[in-house]
């Protein structure tokens, strides 16, 4: 399909991508990583906004009695401006369970089984999305929840072929910052199927052109530092969308270690995630991969990347070069 | 603006509303009726659903240690076909705390409280509507949470402005049942407001002409069982949109103790939900006005009362009569 670039009022600074395993316990059904789901909201809120931060979720909260709102106290704030920002979460723990014992990604909803599984599945993502609108508004982030299948996301091929990308330019140039997800979807090809965070940021990305993506990921089986792993600093898209290790330097990079890293990461694999970057990289677009919740993750959702890359910075960046 | 009537594959049978009164104690801060929401979701199962009942909720549950969805039996159910519902609801206990404390129904959406309490409310009423989805859910309605902000709904003075119906048109012709709710919306005069669920019911109802309208209401501050009260059975509705009572016969109507039931109502006033649903039946289109969690409004909800309306319902029906 075409994707015109949609204008915004005031241009779009980064398309953030919360991985499922970032934020979810991944092993345990339906359980959110609250600690790092409050770290990384802190990161965003210093990232995104200006000013005091106010408290934006106003709702019973569990081991809490009450609700309490300071009005005045929010009246007398100055304009709460944030940046434009739109974040965008996988799944983890969430979705998973029911997708997979409904097989609703593989199509077919005229049959019971998978019709149950994809109302079952939208049921869990949103509840996800929903406790991700909370944190983030808790930390002051004027945060809108959008489920892709109510804004007419459809696929063809599990690839996008329609999106209504009013819903997220309108909530930007209202001042808010639109909360997608992997959600369940109508295929025009299988019936039904999932769509994936990576591919909604992929089409985002061509639509609403950022200035960067920022990938927060969650669990490396590896951490860089241990000995055996290589942290690959700097990937090189050129016009094809292939891409080559620039960082550290190829002279001294051994392909076998940079196989044997990706190899080692489970959650979906570095490889995949290069080449989704890469896309994205291909349109001008730098991608920054990093670890949740930590100061590497934090500069590379305020852009401090967008130069030379500092070399205590630990991350991944992907960008476009000729 | 235009209404123009979005066409379905199969005709829209009825548009249930579900009072905010009746599924939430009205006096607890975002508290469910459980038993009620439980009663009523049985009965609005029994009234589209043909067939063995499938839990669609495979999320974890309070009090409940495990998920267990038996895979095996959902598969070999025959196809779960539903007849074209919509369920709309209203916010009860969710969402008032939140928009009364910060004004955001009366504008001003670039001032620091309203926005906070835009996005508060907004958080309040779809945790009430994920609620009611999955309450469906597990009596083996196919249902799907639609927010009336992300389908593009704006108003102008509080009226619709514009309305993206295709993602409701697309959810019902795909087998499931949409599920939408009164909601925070941008407002093209004053900035924001609060879009109630009578105002989408009556856009959705101009649009998609459903076979008839189902409100199902909740407390009444006087039941029509009390010595003093009369219950309003049938009126009529004329061209211009006015509306006189045919049951009970004028002859023996008091005016004035209709004035009084009216008034004894204090959930939104008998006297505007008559209204509110006469501008419904000038379409053609009946409203059944019922007290929620009752075998009349299971009957109301089953259409039994197209025809001739039996002695021994209780509710009130409003129809067009020439």
């Amino acid at each position: 399909m075409d994707n015109p670039t949609t204008s915004l009022s005031k241009p779009l600074r980064c398309i953030v991508k919360l991985g499922g395993a970032a934020i979810t316990c991944k092993n345990e059904l339906e359980k959110i990583n609250e600690e790092d789901l409050k770290a990384v909201s802190i990161h965003l809120s210093q990232a995104m906004m200006s000013g005091e931060v106010v408290d934006m979720d106003w709702s019973k909260r569990q081991g809490r009695l009450d609700v309490s709102v300071n009005v005045d106290d929010i009246a007398n704030q100055s304009m709460l401006d944030s940046s434009n920002f739109i974040v965008v979460h996988g799944a983890g723990s969430f979705g998973h369970f029911q997708a997979s014992k409904s097989g609703v990604h593989k199509g077919g909803i005229d049959q019971p089984l998978v019709k149950a599984g994809f109302v079952a599945t939208h049921i869990s993502v949103k509840l996800l999305n929903l406790e991700i609108v909370r944190a983030l508004a808790r930390e002051g982030i004027p945060s809108i929840g959008i489920s892709p299948f109510s804004c007419g996301w459809t696929t063809f091929q599990r690839n996008v072929a329609s999106a209504d990308i009013t819903a997220v330019a309108t909530t930007i140039d209202s001042g808010f910052v639109p909360v997608l997800h992997g959600d369940t979807v109508l295929d025009q090809s299988q019936g039904c199927t999932i769509l994936s965070g990576d591919v909604i940021i992929r089409h985002l990305a061509e639509s609403l052109k950022p200035e960067y993506v920022t990938d927060v990921f969650g669990v490396y089986d590896r951490p860089p530092s241990e000995p055996d792993a290589v942290l690959l600093k700097e990937i090189a898209v050129d016009e094809e969308g292939s891409w080559r290790v620039v960082n550290p330097a190829p002279k001294t990079m051994n392909e076998q270690v940079e196989i044997t890293v990706a190899a080692h990461d489970t959650t979906g694999g570095m490889v995949t995630k290069i080449s989704e970057a890469a896309a994205i990289a291909k349109l001008g677009i730098d991608v920054y991969i990093v670890k949740a919740a930590t100061d590497h993750s934090l500069k590379a959702l305020k852009g401090d990347m967008k130069g030379k890359i500092p070399n205590d910075w630990l991350g991944t960046a992907i960008r476009f070069m000729r």
